[in-house]
């Protein structure tokens, strides 16, 4: 085995310690990577808090950093290459969705890039809140020219579950896109529907991230408060992406929608209580996404490259994780919190 | 005012009873029709058995004629035509929903073709369990030859209720579309499926409707509790039109819908409840929709008039539409009960 440093949850599910940890030795399609950043995702920061001890903890699942060993098999990547991983690091390659290069959607449930479980060696696997992470090529990606490796971190979660969804919907120029919650999925989103041509707007709790709004690209901004503005917006927009983090009634985004337009709810995911007449009335779609599938991760970091699109980030020293954490749970970020893991030796 | 005869609610809200009511005095784009047919849909109970007796409620918003007479500015009718009516009879006219041909999501609401409030005289509207309707010209449809008139009677409420999602969602040939429930609106949403080309199959909580949704031109019929089957299914079907009248989860049904494929919620109007994961897994939509727009019923009567296709139905005579209300509140249709109203004359 391989060993390396990394943050772990405690026993008790409130703070990350350093600690060693062990990785695989490569297989003949893994590679290695020091891992030089990785995102703080809200995922994180649930799975820490819910935490029992029953299973290892080391979060982390949108990282980039270098190749630094490969096995036999792999042809893709060489020793130096810059590379991404996003949370997923397995699937079953067989069934229909993986097919259909939606591995996020595997049948037999893709593989997380932490707390899963190793579909060969049926390990829990540790995050990318370490100095070192060993995964299959067919789930790491180059990191194109260009893209600057701590901004691009968030792109392989955050980025990416906005982008499946603006991608199947057919956001491009033209399309009224509103983005609801300016946090770490929400300043994504908006930048990409920017950069894809749509005409977005920031709906947001307060006016206080109107200059934001506009920093990032949005066209206008409404405070979800000011019901003038919100009824003047009924029906206005093909795609609302909501993004919020809390549990919120999704009915007044849901009158925001056009006529066979759409509410994408990606930012909660729980039970969502709907009446059947706000869905008729505008023959309106409520739809969900998440993570992405390879082919999609491939082109959004192909498209983020090209557009100069990456997270605005807060960068800290890896051993201020639970510093992060604190603050992303009061929402006092702006808009991700990225890791520098280069305070950890890759091998101890 | 005019007089005619028809079936009113009684004061108690379980029975119809017979009665004179006044229709009014022809305006200038109104045209007075002899109902000779006229379908009993779900709405019609739910009307009947909630009546308070407050406003007066006379049903019926599903039915077919003859023009009798015509207001001065009417030109698209004659003395004498064949024509339909749906279940609205005015709207707006000026907002964004009715600017695109879709009266039913009017932002004022439409008026009802009963239990509305009628625009100009703030009258309740009274439905077409009677003898003479008046109604706008623009709000009346030629019925096309062809189509028999009994049979087209729940095309207009039924019908172009199932119609306006099919089109919405692009159904056509090769499209993977499954129908839950096999009633009123879920036999039509088969016929016009199979017509537009898409593979079609029949799901039903029973194996007794193997033979008719054969007989419909559905493909393929999978019992609801057959889990095997059900699982079988997964994620296969691109659109799937719920049409269950009952209170019942979604979720086995949002399970068939295939990757950013939608489910129809049309059959039950109430509270829907749904896990943000069975939206995500899939990029799954949960829509709606209900009655129909001016320019998708007029499409949908010459589609039905080119296909062949009209609804099931059991004719009664008027005077037995209590029956027809206590045998649908029992599921004992097959599949859409139309009363005959020449049991009753168009003038008192």
């Amino acid at each position: 085995m391989r060993s390396t440093l990394g943050w772990q949850a405690d026993r008790a599910g409130t703070t990350l310690r350093r600690t060693s940890l062990e990785r695989r030795e490569l297989r003949a399609d893994d590679v290695a990577i020091r891992v030089d950043y990785c995102g703080v995702c809200h995922t994180d920061l649930h799975a820490v808090r819910a935490h029992t001890g029953e299973a290892p903890l080391v979060p982390g699942h949108e990282f980039t950093g270098v190749v630094t060993d490969i096995g036999h098999e792999v042809t893709r990547f060489a020793i130096g290459d810059q590379v991404a991983v996003g949370n997923i690091v397995d699937s079953c390659g067989a069934c229909a969705m993986c097919r259909a290069g939606q591995e996020n959607f595997c049948h037999e449930f893709p593989t997380l890039t932490y707390a899963g479980t190793d579909r060969y060696d049926g390990t829990t696997t540790l995050g990318a809140y370490s100095r070192e992470y060993v995964v299959r090529d067919d789930f790491t990606y180059p990191l194109p020219p260009g893209l600057d490796p701590a901004a691009a971190a968030p792109l392989l979660c955050a980025g990416v579950t906005v982008w499946e969804p603006l991608q199947a919907l057919g956001v491009g120029p033209g399309t009224r896109v509103a983005v609801a919650g300016l946090g770490g999925l929400g300043h994504l989103a908006v930048k990409l529907a920017v950069a894809l041509g749509a005409d977005t707007t920031v709906i947001s709790r307060s006016a206080d991230k109107a200059d934001d709004a506009r920093r990032l690209g949005g066209h206008d901004l409404i405070v979800s408060t000011d019901q003038r503005r919100m009824a003047a917006a009924r029906d206005r927009f093909d795609v609302v992406v909501d993004t919020i983090a809390v549990p919120h009634d999704v009915t007044p985004y849901l009158g925001l929608v056009a006529l066979d337009g759409t509410l994408s709810h990606l930012g909660h995911l729980g039970t969502v209580t709907v009446q059947a007449t706000d869905l008729l009335i505008g023959r309106k779609k409520l739809s969900s996404a998440g993570s992405g599938g390879r082919p999609a991760t491939a082109a959004m970091l192909e498209f983020c490259a090209q557009h100069n699109v990456t997270a605005d980030i807060e960068l800290l020293p890896s051993a201020r994780v639970n510093e992060a954490l604190d603050r992303l749970e009061r929402n006092d970020v702006r808009y991700r919190f990225v890791l520098d893991m280069s305070d950890l030796p890759q091998n101890r």
